[in-house]
Parts: C-alpha cells; structure tokens; sequence
C-alpha cells in the first residue's frame, strides 16, 4: 500500500458551523490514518483555539470500534466541538505559529487536518504558508464541510446534500400542510445559507408527482424586491388558494445590503420597551399581510435545518466519509496545502471522485449560484440546478434509534481537560 | 361477523388542525367500512363546511388498492382538507342542519365519522342531538385527533405521540448542536401545545445515555416568570456552558394572560415604521440576552413539528388507523353520540386497546398536564411524565421514498368541484 505513514501521529479538528456531515469526515480520517500506518489519531477539541490551550485527546479513547464508527456517522454536530478562529498573519504575530508548532512537535504530529469552510481553508492556507517558511515537513490538509455548498473549485461541499434532502422534506411537508384549509393563503419559509442560495434553492427539490411544490424561490445572488413578490403572488392568487415562498436570509435589496440587517438595525420595542429582531421571512410576511390581506404565515427553518441528522443522504454522508479518507492518503502521499475536492465525472449515472487543490484558490472565497441557474424573473431555480442537486440527496442512513429517537456517539468531556 | 352495515353508504371527514396521523385514521374508518359491508365511502372535503357545499367525493377514487392505504398512513396534513367551523345551535339556526340531513339522506349516508379534536366534538354532540331530535337513524362518531393531547377521557390522542417523537428528536439534535462552541450560550426552544403542556413536555425525552436533554421545560399549566428563568440560567452556568430551555407558546403570567397576547398587542415598528410580532421564545431570548449578556438563540418550531411524517411513531400510526377501525365497528354496532377512545391496560409492556365514550364529555373540554407530573420547582416534568409519553414515540415507519423525498398520496382535486 502507497501513501502511508512509516512514523508518527496526526491530529484532526473540526471547524466553523455544524453539519451532519462533519463527523463522517472525521470518521474518515480517523479510520484511514489508522489503517495507514498512523501510531495515534489525536483529535483537537474545539479547533486550533482548543489546540493552543492544548485541548488535545487520543481519539481511540472515544472511537473503540466499528460501531462507533458508525454511530459518529450518524451523529450531527462537530463531535470535537468547533471554533470560529481566524489566525493573524505571521508577521503580525508569530507567537502564535510557534506556540502551535511547538505544541504539534510535542505530540509528534506529521499531518494535520482541519474539517471545515472557507474560513478554515485560511487557517490550512497559514499554516502551510508558515511550515515551508520555517521548513518543517508537517503536511497540513483541509477538509471541505459547509451546509451552505459555497466553496469554490469542489463541485460541492460535503454537508450539502443531507441539508438539501432535509429542507425539501419539510418543504413538501409545509406544503401539504399548506393546503389545508379552502381559502387563501401564503406560507413563507426562510432558509439559510448566508450570501449563496444553494440551499435555498434546494427547496425546489419538493416539486414532485405528489406535490405542486414552492411557487417562488428567492435567492441572495440577485436584488430582492418585497413589492415584485408581491405583483407575483397576487397574479398566482387568481389561480391558485395556497402560495408557498422560499427566501433566503441573506437576500438582499438594489444596493446589496442585507435586509435582515436592516431589520436587524430596528429601532423597534414591544408592549415592554424591549427590542425585537425579525428575519427577512417575517418581514416579508409583515409586508404581504398588509398589502395582500390574506393569511400569512413565515417558517424560520432555523438550526433545525443544519443538524436533522435523522434524514440526511446516504450519498452525502457516504462521500463525507471518502474526502476524510482522501485528505490522509493526500497526506501521506507527501501533499500540503490543499483541500480535497469532489469532482463530478458522469451526471447519468451520478459518478464522484475526490482529487486535491491548492487551498489558496478556496479560501476566504464564496461559491455562489450560477446566475443561469435562476430563472428570468429571478424568482425560482432551473432545471440545471435541480439536475445538479438531485444525485446529492439520495439514499438514507436508518438512524440507530434507541427508546424511540436516534442515538449518537458522544465524546467524554473530562477528556484533555 | 357482526357490526356490519346491511345497506347505504358512509361519511367521514377532518377537521382542525392537521396532523401526520389523521391520515391513518381516515385509512382505517375507509378500509374497515369497506370490509363491514358499506357500499360507498364518501369524504367530505374541508369538514362540514364542504360537507355544506357538497363537496363530497367518492373515496375508492382515490385510495385504490393496498398500497394506497400503506402511502395515505404516510402522508401528513389532511388528505380530505379541513376547516374550523363551529355550527351554530340549531335552536339559532335549524336551517342548516336541514340542509346538513338533506345532503346525508341524498347520498343514503347511515354513518357519519368525523376525525378531530374537542372543536369537532362539538360538531358531533350537536349533530347527534339533533338527529335524535327528528328522529334520524343516522349515526355520528368523533375519531380522535390532535397533536395537542388535550382530549379528555382518552388515555391520548393520536397524533400526538408522532410529534412527541419528531420534537424530541429534534431536541436531541439542537442540544448536540448547540455545545458546538467553547462558550456560555443559552438555546431556546418553543413548542407548540396551546394550553396544554403535553409537547413541550415530550421535549424531556431527549434526555438520554448520550444526551444531557434539556436543561428547564416551561408549561403553560403553570405561571411563568422570566426573572426566575433569568436566575435559574444563572446558576446554572456555573456548572454548565450550554444551556437548553424548553417553552410552551401558550405560558402565561400571575393573570392568567399569555405572553405571545401581550407580544402580540406591542406597538413595536421596525425602521421602515413596519408592525412586528414576536413569540414568547424571542421574547424570553431578547430578556435573557439583555439580563445575562450571553448568546442566546431562539427557535420556533412552528409548523415543522405538526408536519414530520417522516420521522412518525409506528405505535402512533398503528393507533390512529386503529381508532378509525373501532368508530366503523361502534357506528355499525348501532353506537352514536360517542368518541373513540385509547385506554392504557399495561404500562409494560405496554397494551393499549380502543372504547367508546359519550362525546358529551369530551366536547370543548381542555384536559392539562396533572400538575403532579410538573416538578416542585416549575421547570421540568416528572417521571411519571416520561413513563406516559415514553411508549406512544416507539417504532418508526418507514417513508416511502421517491427521488430522495418522501411519497404521499394525493387527491385530484378536480375530484368533488
């Protein structure tokens, strides 16, 4: 077997938001260091912030065997815990590079892997940037995980399929939902995915035989108007009784500043004197009421749409698994400084493989929606997007279900404490 | 076999709130009516206000076969349609219960099913009154329904543990999500349940060998007061950095009056001199927030819970078609004026078998969370709580998936128009 490691240990962390992706990614690489040579797998608690105060523990210790292997798969959130830690730069302070260098020699690290976005990517970028400058041989390979699908050069972004599989079962849930009474109305659902609208978009995956689907889908990639949905929602009223609207959080107005910061600069008190806060899908439902005068109602999907790990894709999770395992055998191989990528090679069959790229073309930068993948009234998503996503979303995971709800492998906090 | 029908055709309907077990009740008043020798199965689309407009269909066009039956269990919201319409007593109004027999006698309806919660029992009550009043052989009987779990007589109600199980997961995945971060940071969660504590209570049950569950549960059985959330929380934190608080929509204070009214009534504009209304989970987030000055997330469940077929309770659905079954088998054996009820025999194992009891006692009744199963201090549920609920969130049901998303069936709605 090439590509494995003769000496030595590696350490792996998780970084930025959750996923239910993430922890299979780190199953990944726990499994494929292992089985590579890798004496022992460390893992660091809460991302470098934790591994500068040395919040480091033998991963062994938590995952014994197959079944937890397993488990972790299933299990949504870091499982290491996370941080959103930007480095400085090394001129600026390089205190910091050596204090983690000093800690990465104590623990006789050869390879470190870093799960996360685009933010993290910056922290591999250093890190590489800093060991060819101080010539170290330490290899330092990232990992790409986001719900939000916005990394550059991947085709996408472990992460991404379970919280498309999710968001557009609940949306042909509310849908149905939606129907029924006999009389008007228009549902709302805000959805996240800041300023990309992959997830968003993804909402069009409900359309199906059995259901009519979202009538308008809004996206942060072009200006949102509150006064345009509302022409097309009176249009579609003479119609059709029920009207469902997906919007992103981060759509944004002809200047391109964010309306939930607007709302989010509101002066607004209740009844009490206290300050409310309202996302764009309230705002908009606000808005709708008054001008239209039907039944209203907004869904804020919320964090409920980045941790359903009980119905996430099976191909999701299973390629999560395989860029964890790529990431080492890049490793191992002698590679630093690049990010594991998914490249798609058929659409028909869905056919993926993982390949590596130099993480300075990925980090800090925002993949967004091709804007021919919108629909000329910029209210809905084309068939090149949905031929895209649909692959991503397909096959379940049965969760291990235990008294009735899903378990999952937990980590023993007094553990590198 | 007895308790068959010799001759004519039945009725059934959905009224309220939609639930992912209404469906499956409505599977098993047309399958066991279908065996015991009805001709016709008729639905009435939205309730008895179709019922009014004769907006009645034939079932057996659109549940044809066996499997349909086994996608119908699978499929949230009411397949029929639903409204909320109280009649009026016929003293006020006789004429629209004429019109209501005249329609029934049109189609040779001998049996009237009606699938709802305490509103709809009411429809029942009124509707046998009146029958026995002109001397009418036909029979009304209420099929129990809501995700609220607040019918009277009725050890539960179908529907209800569904969601617990859906909410519960959910819990579990918000309190994995939420310990992410190596900081204090307070999550909250509202549940819906209006005056009764039953979902919110169910929330407990994420407390597992893997999960530390929630940390306080509010009900609206009891008054609440954010200042003794506040120190709670407080003191909590010196112990713990995650905190996750549970709260019913419907809590209120010393007066008896619900938060969400109070929030409800604010003047409170946003900068573009817009209303916003905000629930009591936002509400409790924005005091905690200014009081204890760490990050505080709100969540609204919302819809998502009453909608969350895909994650449904096999003891609940095997129960909702079951009570539906036991309503064609008491109207057939001559009963009327009565609801289905589910009475617990064992506890463990858990057996669970179907009765009949006079509506009289169920319609417009409220039953509450026993205060003697909220705990001494007001913020959390009791064992005996979870021994109830426990049972009723057992076994799943597998989705029907189709293109990555569940299937459901679905009425053409050209069908009755």
């Amino acid at each position: 077997m090439k590509h494995v490691l003769t000496e030595g240990n590696i350490i792996v962390g998780q970084s930025g938001g959750p996923t239910v992706a993430i922890n299979a990614s780190l199953a990944g690489v726990y499994q494929t260091a292992l089985m590579r040579g890798a004496k022992t797998v460390y893992g660091m608690r809460y991302g470098i912030q934790g591994l500068l105060d040395e919040k480091i523990i033998d991963l062994s210790c938590c995952i014994r065997n197959d079944t937890d292997v397993e488990l972790l798969k299933r299990t949504p959130s870091s499982f290491l815990g996370s941080c959103r830690y930007k480095l400085p730069d090394p001129s600026s302070n390089e205190e910091i590079y050596q204090k983690i260098f000093s800690i990465l020699k104590k623990y006789d690290i050869r390879c470190f892997f870093y799960i996360g976005g685009n933010d993290s990517m910056d922290t591999i970028m250093k890190l590489d940037a800093y060991a060819r400058f101080i010539g170290s041989e330490i290899r330092f390979i990232g990992v790409p995980k986001t719900i939000d699908n916005d990394l550059a050069v991947t085709d996408h972004t472990p992460g991404y399929g379970s919280v498309a599989k999710y968001i557009a079962t609940i949306t042909k849930e509310i849908i149905a939902d939606s129907l029924v009474y006999d009389m008007k109305s228009i549902t709302i659902l805000e959805i996240m995915g800041r300023n990309a609208g992959w997830l968003t978009g993804s909402t069009a995956l409900a359309k199906s035989a059995d259901s009519e689907g979202v009538d308008f889908i809004y996206l942060p990639e072009i200006p949102f108007h509150m006064d345009r949905v509302r022409d097309s929602v009176i249009d579609l009223q003479k119609s059709k009784k029920s009207v469902v609207i997906t919007v992103s959080e981060g759509v944004k107005d002809d200047n391109g500043v964010m309306y939930s910061d607007q709302i989010g600069n509101t002066t607004a008190v209740d009844a009490f004197g206290h300050k409310l806060l309202s996302g764009v899908g309230q705002y908009l439902a606000n808005y709708l009421g008054r001008e239209i005068g039907c039944k209203v109602r907004s869904i804020e999907l919320s964090t409920v749409q980045r941790c359903g790990s009980h119905m996430c894709s099976r191909v999701d999770i299973t390629e999560a698994f395989q860029v964890g395992g790529a990431a080492v055998k890049a490793a191992f191989g002698g590679q630093s400084g690049c990010m594991v990528i998914l490249k798609r090679m058929s659409q028909e069959p869905y056919i993926c493989v993982t390949d590596v790229s130099d993480v300075r073309k990925i980090a800090n930068v925002e993949k967004k929606v091709p804007l021919e993948w919108i629909n000329a009234d910029g209210n809905g998503v084309t068939d090149d997007f949905i031929n895209y996503v649909r692959p991503l979303i397909q096959g379940e995971l049965s969760p291990f279900i235990v008294n009735g709800i899903p378990s999952y492998l937990t980590l023993d906090d007094t553990i590198g404490k």
